[in-house]
C-alpha cells in the first residue's frame, strides 16, 4: 500500500456536449465528472471521488476549473495528466495535475470563483465562437448594464437569482465584481463571488441584458434583488455563453 | 415564372463534423453542400446547383467561403439567409445572401483564395480553439519557416504538394503569399494563391513545419518543389488547423 496522496487537476472543457459536471446515474448521461472519474479509476485501479470548485450545469464551459481527489496509486502526475488528455482532449484538457497538501479540497478550499459570460451581438452567428457565446443580435447599452451590475455587487440575499435554493440552505452570497466590457461584436461579462447559487450567473446576466435593451432600469434590478423571489427576475441567459474562468484559493488575488 | 436570378452566399462553417464541402451519394455522408442545397431546394421548390470558391476537404473550416446558384424563386435574400441560419447556425452561418449580376460564378469568377492554418504549440490542448487548430506541442523556429515559405512563393509546378493531380490537369499555380506569424502559443500561416491543388496547403504546411523542427532546411524544400513528386514531401498537416479565410473577386485587393 502506498502513501495516501491528494491530487489537484487544473482543467478546461467545452461543455456543449456534456450534461454538466456532476455524475448522474445511467450510462447514456454523459457528464464531465462521470467521464473523468471512470478514466481515473481505470488508470489507478481504485475508486475515485472527485471534488470540484464549480459544479457547472449542462452546456456550461470551463477554462480554469479545479478538481481534486485522493489516491494511494504511485502513478506520476504527468502520467495522470497525459492519460486523461490522450482520452479526452481537446474536448476536456487537463492543463496540470499535481500533488498538493493533504488538507486541500477543490471545493471547500476555494475562496472565490470567477465566471465569464459572452454575448455575440452581431447580426449573424459565428461558427468559430458559437459554442461559447449567446448569439443575441443587436447593440446593448453597455453603460446602462454597468450601472445595473453595480446594484448587484455586494453581500446580498440572492434568492431572486437562484433556480433551486434548497430548503434551509443559505442564499446570501458576496458578489465582489460584475463588469461588462465590449470587445468588437462581443459583450463580455465578468463576475466574481465567494460562491454562486444555482444558475445565479445566468439569471443575473438575463436580467442585466434587459437593462441593456432598455426594458428594465437599474432601479428595477434593485427591486428584483430586494423581492427575494425568483418569479420577479427574467429568465436565465442560455448556458452556451457561460464559462468558469478561474478559481481562487487562499488569500484573495 | 419569375426572372432568373443569380444569388451569392457569403458563409462560414465549422467543418469538424462534415465530410467536406462536396455533396456525396448516400444520406449518411453529411457535407456542407449537401445540407445547404437540400435546404435551399426545400425553400425555393426547385433544384439548386451550388458553385463554390473553395471545395474544402473533410474537417476543414471556412470563415469567408463564397457560393452561388441560380434560381427563379421570388424569395428575398433576407428570407434565404434567415432560413439557412435558422436551420444550421452556428455550425454553418450565412453572413450575407445577395443578388449579383447574371455572369457571376463563385468558383470561376474568383481570382484568388486565402487560407489560414493555425498550430497550437502549447503543452496541453485548448478546448476553446481545439476544433480549429493542430495541437503540436513545442516551439517551432518561425524565422526558418519564413525562409522556407519564401522558397515556395511564386508561379511553380506544385505536383510535389498535390495529393490527386488528376491525369492531364494543370499543376502550375501562382502562390502569391506564404507568411507565418506567432500569436502567443499559436503559429498562424497565411497562404494566398490564384487557386490551390488538392491538399496543397496542408502538404506545404506539413513540409514547412519540418523546417521549423530543424528536420529539413529551406534548400530541402526547394529540392522537394523541383522534384515534382508527391513522395518527396512529408505528410499533410491535419485538416482541423485549416480555414478558408477569404475569396478575392475582380481586381486583386
Amino acid at each position: 500500500m502506498n502513501v495516501p496522496r491528494t491530487i489537484r487537476l487544473d482543467l478546461a472543457y467545452d461543455g456543449t456536449d456534456f450534461h454538466g459536471w456532476a455524475a448522474q446515474r445511467g450510462p447514456a448521461i454523459r457528464t464531465v465528472e462521470g467521464e473523468l472519474s471512470a478514466a481515473l479509476e481505470e488508470l489507478l485501479c481504485e475508486p475515485v471521488k472527485l471534488s470540484v470548485a464549480g459544479r457547472t450545469d449542462a452546456g456550461v464551459h470551463a477554462r480554469g476549473q479545479v478538481a481534486s481527489f485522493k489516491t494511494t496509486s504511485a502513478r506520476t502526475t504527468v502520467q495522470i495528466r497525459d492519460f486523461l488528455n490522450g482520452r479526452f482532449a481537446p474536448e476536456i484538457s487537463v492543463h496540470a495535475a499535481r500533488d498538493v497538501k493533504p488538507g486541500f479540497d477543490a471545493r471547500f478550499s476555494a475562496s472565490a470563483r470567477e465566471y465569464g459570460y459572452a454575448i455575440d451581438t452581431s447580426e449573424t452567428p459565428d461558427p468559430f465562437t458559437g459554442r461559447f457565446t449567446w448569439h443575441r443580435p443587436g447593440r446593448l447599452n453597455v453603460a446602462a448594464m454597468r450601472r445595473a451590475g453595480e446594484v448587484l455587487v455586494g453581500s446580498h440575499d440572492f434568492t431572486s437569482f437562484c433556480r433551486h435554493p434548497g430548503a434551509g440552505r443559505p442564499t446570501v452570497r458576496d458578489l465582489e465584481r460584475l463588469t461588462v466590457r465590449r470587445d468588437g461584436d462581443l459583450d463580455v461579462f465578468r463576475l466574481r463571488a465567494n460562491a454562486f447559487l444555482h444558475q445565479m450567473v445566468r439569471i443575473m446576466v438575463g436580467t442585466v441584458v434587459q437593462v441593456g435593451e432598455g426594458r428594465l432600469s437599474a432601479a428595477d434590478v434593485g427591486r428584483i434583488l430586494a423581492a427575494k423571489d425568483r418569479s420577479t427576475a427574467p429568465k436565465a441567459a442560455p448556458a452556451a455563453g457561460l464559462t468558469l474562468e478561474r478559481v481562487v484559493y487562499g488569500r484573495r488575488a
